[in-house]
């Protein structure tokens, strides 16, 4: 490790997030050598792809949702090189003591204020997006598109395993309230770009209270082992501490069971709680369980409640959940609610779901694998293609500048998303070939089974600004049912799902082979 | 989603990081219960501990290496609530339309600011700590404590992990750098406390700019495909990048190699650019390999470097690394060496290693359970424990207020973790008994076998304030390597380590069983 002289290893101002410094010590290495070498200015185009989505191990994504998008604008507007990082800068040491960047670069870095020159391309936010498709395609001057690739990643890859992850659970709770819990366990201040990804995919509210505010959402929770705890160590009981909750939140009353013994302590005390507070003219809104055999508790609580006169009272249930778990609580519900003589439907339609942990961490898979790759260099005639070999053959990318457009079928469902050379506009009333990416395989859609051919990529920063205003979040979660709703069934199911098509246009195959050398295909 | 009126989904400063509100909703809640019933200032305390430490499926950590305290103190020091988010607060509605927080609850959240009253005593941040051992114990009043929970293990939990990941890299590395890559794929700002864990855990650098700076570290790179691509594709070639970047760079040039062909392009035209650099009066650092069969790669690029000349040149190793395959590549290369004729040893001494993703993420084990539980409450006689039964017995808690010893053998050597309660003062001149934690197994310790008896917690917060100005990272680094180094090395290894014994004081197990009502313990 070395400490840098006057910098001695504390926490300090020298650089921060709202900084052009909040990047990969490669970029400005990268960047300056850039400068120096004449090519600085030279128009690029970098595409951010992901080339599988979430794997969770014995579950897979089928899709993803974009996130992230948001805060990596709101990022771009603040981003700038202060007078007391640019000292820090020029301070750094590197090999024999040099000063690796010198005084023209940080007035260069200075001058990246509001990105002039860049203009960024983006699916909307909150749209299911899909592997290997170019979701964000970034043109500008090549060092200062390369000096986003940090800052780009690190909003976009979190934001989207989240909101992906939060669609899913969405999805298998089905009309059930889910609610994200994961803060404590979120990985610091990823806490806030989770909740609003979190949000993004579906969940219902968050008990993340400063986030929750910041997007205008109303924060939601319970309380905690503590709550009861507190009033048993202070010689009240746990119907004390319940009478007490229920006094103060009369109209949002959730009693947590599992303190001291759910069924046997728990649950009696609460339909006490709750008979009382009818009393006063107030309904309950439920109880969580958050120990034990969560599906087994759910259909005797549900029962005793019943029987009590609380058929509407909620059960959240809490305690490492993720849609696998949900998944076998629901199933196992079905299946004890009937041996109860209860009606399965009627128990499920009751249960919300608190998830923590492994939402906020993405269980299973904690990273997207996300990157974004310098694809094409303005020559004077256009985009020249730029390679990448790698001796993983599936680092390799597909060359050139693109555009992106989804094609619906017949039934309006969404049947693939076509990759194009950036200045194609496929033709809906014609025959289209969709390409396999990697291997000669391609098929052909009659103009009769195409219904749609939507372009997805939209200018979203130009000029120094964002290119409108912030989305709401409402809206974001429309365009993600929307999305979900014309996607094949196949596609969206929790455990290996059928793979959706990303195909290239032919015009893009055609480039991709030139610019690769690859021998022409054999017949397909 | 239910919107707060005047505040409709967009991101917005009613509420952010250096707030009060930065918490989970039923902090609040509790709060404000406790205030409305009189347990608001009743005096309590709360540990935090973790269950287990952290197991990534196929290998499993002996210990965990504390961090994530210092930012900790520094948002207790800022976190305050503004005029705006008090009145955000008092906006949000609730169950029928009503607000649940009043004026009362908001004004006493405004006098929360410097927590006083509360007093945090914790293990110093760099050291290791181990499951089930208080390593935080916060005493303070109730209201205030339970509203500290969120941030402390939203703080303690992340960095914690990173640090503990970092050691276990730093560890199967041996003398050899490692490199912290992880920026693009940390969870947004997590980017933050995640680099800084990971030099408390042992990495040598980070690429994390704005991170190291404000650390006082220099940050370290090499280049990106990108480089080489754009000068590929601006009609330039590889050895020309590479030469543009030796010019650049004189002394701390380090070349990627696999943009074209690693042995066929990559490597000859890196060794023609370092033999220029000589001639000009300057030696390379080295080389990257960012895919491909990395070993094998390795030490023919060590073989052929030694051949032309360059035997100290550094070869700089990336894509997926962690723990595991870090281990396999060493064995590989020196398996390959030999074949090779080539000295293992340094070939494997001029290794470097750049971990990213799986450092970052914590791969295999995303979260740390770690917990923050009420332990105790003083009821005019002194610290009456607090009981909490699960319907899951391992989420049970080890009541009563206690103080954390670390036992140390005849040899020095760490030989278990001792939990007492907290007036107690073990007396290492005396025959020790170490009770199980949970069973009724014990072990007794006679004084020759005892070297020291430390203890571990100290007040780091107090009477509004930290204790202590911030640490030297190089502190935090010396404090990790002299506790690794009294560890046994059973406990150290990275799979199915031996398990440390965190052990009860005869007084705290007596205290437990008390408290619990379990039956007294057979003869053991």
């Amino acid at each position: 490790m070395t400490q840098i002289a006057g910098l001695e290893g504390k926490m300090s101002d020298h650089a921060g997030y709202a900084s052009l410094l909040y990047t990969d010590h490669y970029q400005l290495t990268m960047a300056q050598a850039y400068l120096q070498h004449g090519l600085a200015e030279r128009r690029v185009r970098f595409d951010a792809f992901f080339r599988r989505a979430p794997n969770y191990g014995e579950h897979q994504a089928g899709y993803a949702v974009f996130a992230g998008l948001e805060d990596l604008l709101r990022w771009m507007e603040v981003a700038r090189l202060s007078d007391a990082q640019a000292e820090t800068l020029l301070a750094v040491e590197a090999g024999g003591g040099r000063r690796p960047f010198d005084e023209r670069f940080v007035e260069w870095l200075r001058s990246r204020r509001g990105w002039q020159g860049v203009r960024v391309l983006s699916v909307a936010e909150g749209r299911v997006i899909h592997a290997e498709a170019p979701f964000v395609s970034v043109e500008g001057p090549l060092a200062s598109v390369q000096l986003l690739e940090t800052a780009l990643l690190n909003h976009l890859n979190y934001a989207t395993l989240v909101a992906t992850k939060a669609a899913r659970l969405r999805r298998i709770a089905g009309g059930a309230t889910v609610l994200e819990f994961g803060m404590r366990r979120a990985q610091g201040r990823a806490a806030e770009a989770g909740t609003r990804a979190a949000l993004i995919g579906g969940v219902d509210a968050s008990s993340n209270v400063s986030t929750s505010l910041a997007l205008g959402v109303a924060p939601r929770g319970t309380h905690a082992h503590s709550f009861v705890q507190a009033f048993i160590a202070s010689g009240a009981s746990e119907a004390e501490a319940f009478e007490a909750f229920a006094r103060s939140y009369p109209d949002d009353c959730v009693l947590l069971l599992d303190t001291v013994d759910t069924l046997g302590s728990g649950l009696p005390n609460a339909i006490a709680t709750f008979e009382r507070l009818r009393k006063r003219g107030h309904e309950p809104l439920g109880v969580r369980l958050d120990s034990g055999d969560l599906a087994h508790l759910a259909v005797l609580v549900a029962k005793e409640l019943d029987a009590a006169g609380f058929p509407d009272a909620r059960i959240t249930l809490s305690n490492q959940l993720d849609e696998l778990t949900i998944w076998q609580v629901r199933q196992q519900v079905e299946e004890e609610a009937r041996e109860q003589g209860q009606d399965p439907q009627r128990v499920l339609d009751r249960l919300a779901y608190g998830v923590g942990t492994r939402l906020i961490t993405s269980h299973g898979a904690p990273s997207l694998d996300g990157v974004f790759k310098l694809v094409a260099v303005e020559d004077g005639e256009g985009w020249a293609p730029s390679v990448k070999r790698s001796d993983t053959p599936e680092k390799a990318t597909i060359p050139g500048a693109k555009s992106l457009y989804r094609v619906y079928d017949a039934r309006g469902m969404a049947t693939a998303d076509l990759v194009t050379v950036h200045d194609e506009r496929p033709d809906p009333s014609a025959e289209m070939t969709l390409h396999h990416p990697r291997d000669a395989r391609r098929r052909r859609l009659p103009a009769h089974e195409v219904s749609e051919v939507e372009p997805l990529l939209e200018v979203v920063w130009q000029d120094g600004a964002a290119t409108a205003p912030s989305p709401d979040l409402s809206e974001l979660r429309r365009r993600r049912e929307r999305d979900e709703e014309r996607l094949d069934v196949g596609v969206r199911r929790l455990r290996n799902p059928h793979r959706y098509h990303v195909s290239l246009s032919a015009g893009l195959w055609r480039l991709k082979r030139e610019a690769l050398g690859d021998p022409a295909p054999g017949p397909a």
